[in-house]
């Protein structure tokens, strides 16, 4: 199932999940096996999105097997004791329904939409492949080459996204983040069944999972329907999350890489950064300043580095707070013609140092906060989004009133938080934990940096 | 213990093992409980030197607590049901002996010399440490005080050590060789007596321990008494050794760092090489290069870099095969007065492209085996040293045979092999599994390199 991977990087590159979210009134109770229910009431059409979110996700692998959560993830579709491999996706189209997966580092999720009187039929197969999973051996092998396949297509047969992958795991040294979700080649070719159902085992239970329906349906209507489908599923004694710690280190890095399948140069540079629930003060100021980096084309990166010095075609200042141990604040653009990837590497610094030294206006963290707290109303008009955003919240540590109040919260941020935090995760010259990762992806006919061991 | 940690430097930076090996007339035999037993007869002086070697170390570690290995052989000092902290290293001193320990990747290993009439002493307080440590818990949180010092004595305290650590970290990217043996500070901070003694039950066992003895004494002599101390250890299920793998990756990195506290600019770079379990053909080829590079000061390096070019003050060419997984080759520098540390870097490339391209001669080849072979007969003079060479080769996959006929398999050797060797494993173009890692260590003063977000 290629598609439900795209999902991954949607995520990846979407804004934080908190920029999306107001007041959803959400509803949510908890099952006597410790199964948490979200509910997100939304009448509009007697439609619903039922998701369901393990808290287990690439980082909680052991070592090793990279990938394996996101292995099994492809397997929840290939059978039960009492449902054929496919089963599940065939039984939901004749429903007239959609279905699909995905895996991040901290979760895999698992979602279906379909008219909510078929809600019953889905509950009934959902909870069935959360304790009677039972692919039949055939399918281990082939399902691998399916994954392999998707790495390759994704992947390796990408300079861009093999130079980002590389970026990042030098990025979270000693820590599980510097893995890709969909493991490194070398290791996928390991999986074996025994290994995937010991991590099926240990992980996949009620009190490690949480339901969120969102569309025509209330708590008081679900809550039948979640205790007889869900309840009867028994908790189990879950292992800890563990998670090492990114050790501090005090010298840069670059990272260079020449290929002919590049035709333009790309400057990025990777900061770590607290995730909403590691810091969530500073969280909220570096999403204010997120935005008033490269919010829209009024934005400082945009109008002073493209419009204004013509530097670049194109500029990106991102910051992932959605995790469940650290956040990256990335940088990064497309050097304008004539114009070096270190040139504008300098340019990007230049506007970050403006921010630590003189920091932002008043005027320009309202402006951001107004454009924030409007994507969030939009973002209440789907079915399917406001279950994305709780899911990813609850299993990355955040709670329903941090996504619920998160709009009056953000609306708190001040210049001198956002002058802090830039000060604080953001100075080349008093590094948080360690420096940022800078890379250069350069096409195959420009000279290298002046390094003379940079060598293609 | 701070003495203990500094043979840890010691096998670091020596030659491989193997350059040290050669007919020692080891005798061999396990016992039924599966401790292997190596006696190297020595019979000059009527002393021996005992070492139990436990094959784990810090890359068997679990996530999140690294240098834990090392820590547990801290507290096995530290007290058991029947002896008292500090009992065995005061009892040792008494019987006019000395003992230390070292933790390394792959292996821990307790050593004691003392006259041979005393042997039997030191086996049975050495088997009783074996299963039954049992430290108060008065000395958990005093000897992880003892780590944290030595940590910040041996490397926070010095940034070459600090970068050296870095660069490794770069090197083995999703591996735990990444990690240093000492640990990491921030993670040191959370060892829990309950991990160790995990640790401690589940690896220290009989069947995955080598008992080597050096000295006054032979097979027969020492077979009853270690059955009688060690026989009667249970063995025990052991969990499998589980080595990530290195995964492969496009692009070349280099580190940077200037610092205030470096007054020479240093130049270094690490390959990833086969370790000799992994490829002896290739590890014996590696050697001879090794040697001919850097062996002596009409090698390669010395003479034409620092003596002919006159570009370094210091150069440095090392291969490290002794490893249950991959070795690393470091080639390395101090550059002469005026020479940037790119600069010398080109120079050494220069030297390993001659070697791809050019080869390297027969009298070159003959040479650098004699030298080696003259050196392995100089290593059976010690009582201490063949201890050493075989516990580190049986810990990490060679076997008694292996060490025995290093001197004979080195010298079937040839050019082409020396060639072939270099061609795989340090081409630039061609990089082996992932391309080697540059670091640059400048004093403050000096200027980066000429990329502009290289900053202090």
């Amino acid at each position: 199932m290629l598609i439900r991977t795209v999902f991954i990087f949607l995520l990846a590159i979407s804004a934080p999940y908190a920029a999306f979210a107001q007041s959803f009134g959400a509803q949510e109770f908890t099952l006597s096996n410790g199964l948490q229910v979200v509910v997100i009431p939304n009448h509009r059409a007697p439609v619903v999105t039922s998701m369901l979110w393990i808290k287990v996700g690439r980082a909680d692998e052991a070592p090793g097997v990279s990938g394996m959560a996101h292995y099994l993830e492809h397997l929840m579709f290939k059978g039960t004791q009492k449902m054929q491999p496919g089963e599940f996706s065939k039984t939901i189209k004749t429903l007239g329904g959609d279905d699909n997966a995905f895996t991040g580092q901290d979760y895999t999720a698992y979602f279906t939409s379909v008219s909510v009187d078929n809600l019953p039929k889905i509950m009934e197969m959902d909870a069935d492949r959360l304790v009677n999973l039972n692919p039949p051996p055939e399918h281990f092998a082939s399902e691998k080459q399916v994954v392999l396949e998707e790495r390759r297509q994704r992947t390796d047969n990408d300079p861009r996204a093999l130079f980002g992958e590389q970026l990042q795991s030098m990025v979270f040294i000693n820590h599980p983040y510097g893995t890709p979700v969909i493991g490194w080649m070398n290791e996928i070719e390991r999986y074996e069944w025994k290994d995937v159902k010991k991590f099926y085992d240990a992980w996949y239970a009620p009190n490690n999972a949480v339901l969120v329906v969102s569309g025509d349906i209330t708590a008081e209507q679900l809550k039948p329907l979640a205790e007889k489908y869900y309840g009867t599923i028994p908790k189990k004694e879950l292992p800890p999350r563990i998670r090492p710690l990114v050790p501090p280190a005090p010298a840069q890095s670059v990272l260079s890489l020449q290929s002919d399948a590049i035709h333009q140069s790309i400057y990025q540079k990777i900061y770590i950064a607290p995730s909403e629930r590691m810091d969530k003060k500073d969280s909220l100021a570096l999403q204010v300043l997120a935005e008033i980096m490269d919010g829209n084309a009024t934005a400082r990166f945009y109008k002073n580095v493209v419009i204004g010095q013509k530097k670049a075609t194109s500029v990106d200042f991102n910051y992932n707070s959605s995790a469940y141990d650290y956040g990256t604040i990335g940088i990064g653009g497309t050097p304008a013609v004539g114009v070096s990837p270190e040139d504008l590497g300098k340019t990007l610094e230049d506007e970050i140092t403006a921010i630590i030294t003189g920091g932002v206006t008043d005027a320009e963290v309202k402006d951001a906060i107004q454009r924030l707290q409007d994507t969030a109303v939009f973002a209440r008009d789907s079915v399917a989004g406001p279950a994305m955003i709780f899911g990813a919240a609850l299993t990355t540590g955040s709670t329903v009133a941090d996504v619920e109040n998160w709009s009056t919260d953000i609306a708190k941020v001040t210049a001198a938080d956002v002058k802090a935090a830039a000060s604080k995760y953001l100075d080349n010259t008093k590094p948080w934990i360690r420096p940022a990762v800078t890379g250069h992806l350069l096409p195959a006919e420009i000279a290298p940096p002046e390094v003379s061991d940079v060598q293609r």
